[in-house]
């Protein structure tokens, strides 16, 4: 940074906002024969249908732009499976935005809706790029913990009560990553409620809602009324194709109109041929939603019985999502120090303390992957922690 | 909004931002049997062995997230192409950043160099979402005209007249949307030295490169320096997937990282199927890029003299890129008129205004298409206004 036009910026990137991550994702590189449960995402393969359709929608040249809002049959083929899977009544023409991942849809959502000075509940643990979007956008963070009696859950008291007249959004994940944490029917129920009384908003991140392994996912979206509610979700996890990058946004139609005109000054539109093709396949899909939960929940199993046979380890089974935050604080209370351990013995997680206060001593370990995957990574974890 | 979460939100986004275009796109879908001249984006086919690649790709399961900066075999690719054509010795690991299009590109650059209170030399006429940008960053537009002696052409003199110490940043287009200018060589030398030793960025936005008519392409990576320098290129532009959203920018390394850093928080990866195919065809791609603009050349031809031969029309050939900015003000003065009668001739094209205060009497006309689409517009626009 000794030249000249480069002095006159004022960075607005900090680099210890990405360095941890960066600073993991450089010595797992640098590290043979790794093998990795660090993944943020599904390691089983995407539908075939739906390759099927995206290579037919590539060679019949579906090349081109799309709408910024996205083509009106993926917004159509969405609000059916609202309507089937939630009992939504969405129009398509006006409360749907196609967005690059989930990804963007937060962005989008975060720079519309925040000012500075604004107050956001996030959650902890939690995903630590919710709070760097929000920091940037000049609104402080609160966090309201999520809680730890047997699996992880959401509690809605825990939010209700951090709620105040400085709170202009909270912030749910369910299933969340990395707990698997839900909150139930009856808690979003009463937290929608009060946000609405309270004019507060709610953003609830659903882009795990298809693996849920205890109970019922409860969607934002089962509830009456878009008016200050914003719903992300995601193509990208829920058919193990993130590098298609390709979410969604449902909010109220004001909201998706000022998040559509601000996307056409960041990214256009949305991957065309993956807009095609998910609106071929999205209403045949529920076969292989129901195959990837059912593999997902047996390696789930799985992982979750290994790792309560390590002494000093403690595991319980998640809610949902693709994740154990599993408790290795009786062996070394350190997450970055067990980090570096296990990755000496050859297996790349992520050390708890990324997601936030509550996860020191703890690790997110990936279980959406073949079980012979889980295998391998749980007899190196043993030997190294044995 | 009449909602009390949404009663709470300070638009950031004007309505007037858009809705021009927006109302543009709406009166286009209501017009039965209406021919387009108004893409922003070439009709002519993709490479057939680049989508080949990519299906490859996608079968072989290349579809999950890539790194932020994009996966090091396309950087690589990039590196030796800019080598090939530009002479620029680019460092992939390092100056080189994949985005979801060039679109994202540009974001990232203006959200990292500029501040409230910076300002930009844009062109006139020029593209209009730059102005946007810019401004919703705090900072502040000037405009510098290009010239039209014959064809239109980027006299960096009128730059350098224009630049001071309040100037952050000079955003080039050259070839240029949508006049087709190019810089030359020598004014692009004299133009970087002066904003280097002044500290003034520039952008350079090069999307169009391969599309030139007349003389030759001056990339701003053909000089020796990448100090103040942030070059903008569009795979999707070149190759005619615009729905890949695949673009990138080179940069100083500082440069790179702030912009890589925030991108993470964007749209945290590109297209991963794309950057995989783009990397296996980028060294073949010159026959069909040789070919490609053949064929535009061709079509350019032909519009040209067939608007020249409508009594009234004024149409220069331009230096490059997918349009002609066509003067039709001695038939009609208003651009937005024009358009709305061409319209109602069945012919859609982009009134001038949109393009800044040159544009008014103009028109942009899209030429790489077939030139039987192109003659059956041009038909109708003989009807229309003859």
């Amino acid at each position: 940074m000794s030249d000249s036009a480069l002095k006159r910026v004022t960075p607005i990137v900090k680099e210890s906002e990405s360095s941890p991550m960066r600073e993991m994702m450089k010595m797992m590189e640098e590290k043979k024969d790794l093998l990795s449960l660090s993944a943020g995402e599904a390691r089983f393969d995407a539908p075939k249908e739906l390759l099927d359709s995206a290579i037919e929608a590539m060679s019949r040249g579906k090349n081109l732009y799309t709408s910024t809002n996205g083509i009106p049959q993926i917004r159509e083929a969405i609000a059916a499976f609202a309507r089937r899977q939630w009992g939504a009544d969405l129009d398509p023409g006006t409360q749907i935005l196609m967005t690059v991942g989930g990804m963007e849809a937060i962005y989008l959502a975060l720079r519309i809706v925040l000012e500075k000075g604004d107050q956001v509940l996030l959650p902890d643990p939690g995903w630590g790029v919710m709070r760097t979007v929000v920091e940037r956008r000049g609104a402080s963070v609160e966090h309201y913990p999520l809680e730890e009696k047997g699996s992880w859950t959401i509690n809605h008291e825990a939010i209700l009560e951090r709620m105040n007249e400085k709170t202009k959004l909270v912030v749910l994940n369910t299933p969340s990553n990395p707990t698997g944490a839900m909150i139930s029917r009856e808690g979003l129920g009463a937290l929608l409620e009060r946000a609405r009384e309270m004019g507060v908003f709610v953003l609830s991140d659903e882009v795990y809602h298809n693996y849920v392994y205890a109970g019922e996912h409860a969607s934002a979206l089962g509830f009456d009324s878009l008016e200050n509610l914003i719903v992300i979700n995601s193509f990208s996890k829920t058919f193990a194709v993130t590098g298609w990058r390709l979410g969604y946004a449902v909010a109220h139609p004001w909201l998706i109109r000022q998040m559509g005109i601000y996307k056409e000054s960041i990214s256009l539109c949305s991957f065309s041929i993956g807009q095609w093709a998910m609106a071929e396949f999205l209403g045949k899909s529920e076969p292989y939603l129901d195959q990837a939960r059912a593999f997902c929940r047996d390696n789930m199993e799985r992982m979750v019985a290994r790792l309560n046979a390590i002494p000093g380890v403690r595991c319980a089974p998640p809610q949902g999502g693709f994740y154990v935050f599993a408790d290795f604080s009786q062996i070394e209370p350190s997450s970055q120090k067990l980090f570096k351990r296990l990755l000496d013995g050859g297996v790349a997680v992520v050390p708890g303390a990324f997601f936030g206060s509550q996860g020191e001593g703890r690790a997110r370990l990936m279980f959406a992957c073949p079980s012979d995957h889980i295998d391998r990574c749980l007899d190196k974890i043993e030997k190294t922690l044995g």
